[in-house]
């Protein structure tokens, strides 16, 4: 079945292995237990942060293939991208694997993109096995599209820190784990924002375009999902989007939240909260996976935001686009159903979701 | 039917429609009066080439669209990348459609790259019509990758011509015109070449070990093709890989040519020939799909290569590793069967290709 936006897989990709690495700093946040592997320091004994960014990379899909219980000659395609120009993480990483290659450009919405396609792929019935990836270096990061982490800029309140991580997944059209269901591909949207320091509000409409294609090709709410998670607007761009959802007639309730903005500690000082491909792509594969396939989570909607920004573009005067697709992650399919007939007879006749003008208290 | 590396179409996607826009020396070359528009100027009425390129870029989509007979709201999603940090060209140009908008990253192969995702898409039968677009513009190119034109460098022999243009095709589930039949997804390939005046070297590999996948995972011959064309491998490029290939026991003959060797004219002084996403995407969106409308080539093998360069990697001491992905198109698969069988006995009787060994004069 498909929708204008969303498409719903017939025979579902299901997750047989997932890996996250991540750095220090990163280790000691909110996720620490979940992830794999904490590097010691974050150049992970490389000389560049870019090669660092890249050993991340490759370990990443290592540790995923590894986790799959299969060898690298079974993937018979990596996805993959990152924030570096030319994507250059990525394409290096994939030059160490015997595997065909795509590169993906979504910035921070990569995960998704890369899962999206991948799932696609996997139920086109071509592809048995494949891998997702993708990550980011916050000194990489900072020095291409800020500053030399040398000066020592002050970082204003709405800035966010890039994660140094990397997460893969490998999806499969066999085996067991958690599948994915649906997904919903995004559009470019830019609401005008030009604050190179403010990604969560620049990204914030993307997530909410996409939200509302979502909800409405499908026909479900909120109340369908256990979680909704986006990628990272942090803790400004996902009180925005709370805003815009319900300016659009729908309330995320305590069941959304936002990945950035768990991502550190308090004491952590990372103002508005993490950023990066790596941010969204290392929370799924450890605790949302391990949550998923434990059945803590039942039925996930996984939305990774990207902002679509360059400091070329930046310093002709632009303003900064965001992108964010959406897929459904679902623990076991059919005891979701009888849930969902349970609910439906619950929510019809308490309340009803109007779609596209404001929702009345 | 799928392979390790390369997929067979059942619903073969249809091309229904195609767009090419170039600059006014490419408009000049030898494809000239092949492409739909040629510009005046390369500056296209904008006040950076970054802000042309993109606008080369929309211009090619919708020039698509309209020679499809569709309209924008019937595109289910747009499949497009570009040489340009974080892509920006494409993901600019997205910006203007309300259509769903997956960024990709596959250098000069992005052509290919954008038509294997698409023709799969199509295939998964989730998506009934779609736009693979790329574009290349020599001016944001150069001062990108190499140096800022006003420095008046002096160009290398190896050195190639980045093409100003940018090329659109539209992907159908149904209708009438040239069909995509196979994708085979190429390796990251590195053979230590770090000289970024010399592309062709870099890449030459990649276009061998993806074509060699290609027979060996279907079983044809360089004889069952009208026209085998790389992307911008130029004038060094394709030398070395028709070496290569003649190594690995496969002779490429006339049938074979570059889209960068091809692009220009003697006296235009490109040296080793045209390059970037927009040379094989404007030749591929002008004069082949033209000549397989009008069954003036029946089966054509198209291979654009991608260098996955960057600044970043090359000051950093890394060599420059390729990609290639290669795509069938047919113009007519019926009659073409029956030339196959009548070709098959033919074959079998005169000579036989060996895979893996120099093959014997």
């Amino acid at each position: 079945m498909s929708y204008n936006q969303t498409i719903v897989f017939k025979n579902k990709p299901v997750i047989i292995g997932s890996y996250s690495i991540v750095g220090p700093k990163e280790g000691k946040g909110n996720f620490g237990p979940y992830f794999n592997y904490v590097m010691k320091d974050d150049s992970f004994g490389e000389d560049s942060y870019e090669k660092a960014e890249k050993k991340m990379l490759e370990s990443a899909i290592v540790g995923a293939i590894e986790d799959a219980k299969i060898k690298p000659k079974d993937i018979q395609i990596i996805l993959a991208g990152d924030l570096l120009n030319q994507i250059i993480s990525s394409s290096y990483a994939a030059r160490n694997f015997d595997v065909a290659f795509l590169g993906l450009f979504g910035a921070c919405s990569t995960m998704a993109e890369s899962l999206a396609i991948g799932a696609t792929f996997i139920d086109s019935s071509h592809f048995d096995k494949l891998v997702c990836a993708t990550g980011s270096h916050f000194s990489s990061a900072e020095r291409q599209f800020r500053f030399p982490l040398e000066l020592g800029n002050q970082r204003p309140p709405a800035s966010q820190w890039t994660v140094t991580g990397a997460g893969a997944t490998v999806l499969s059209k066999t085996g067991k784990g958690p599948k994915i269901t649906m997904a919903t591909f995004g559009k470019v949207i830019d609401y005008g924002v030009n604050d190179v320091n403010d990604m969560g509000a620049a990204m914030a409409p993307s997530a909410m375009n996409t939200m509302l294609a979502h909800f409405k090709d499908t026909g479900r709410t909120p109340d369908d999902y256990d979680l909704i998670v986006t990628g990272d607007l942090g803790k400004l761009g996902s009180e925005i989007l709370v805003d815009l959802m319900e300016y659009n007639g729908i309330k995320l309730g305590l069941n959304y939240n936002d990945c950035g903005q768990m991502y550190f500690t308090r004491n952590q000082n990372t103002l508005s909260g993490g950023s990066g491909c790596g941010c969204s792509a290392t929370v799924f594969n450890s605790f949302i996976i391990d949550k998923l396939r434990k059945g803590e989570l039942k039925r996930v909607l996984f939305m990774p935001t990207g902002a679509l920004m360059s400091t070329t573009a930046s310093q002709q005067g632009e303003t900064i686009p965001g992108v964010c697709h959406a897929i459904v992650i679902e623990s076991d399919i059919e005891e979701n159903k009888k849930i969902d007939q349970n609910k439906k007879r619950r929510v019809t006749t308490t309340r009803k979701v109007s779609y596209g003008k404001k929702k009345e208290a």
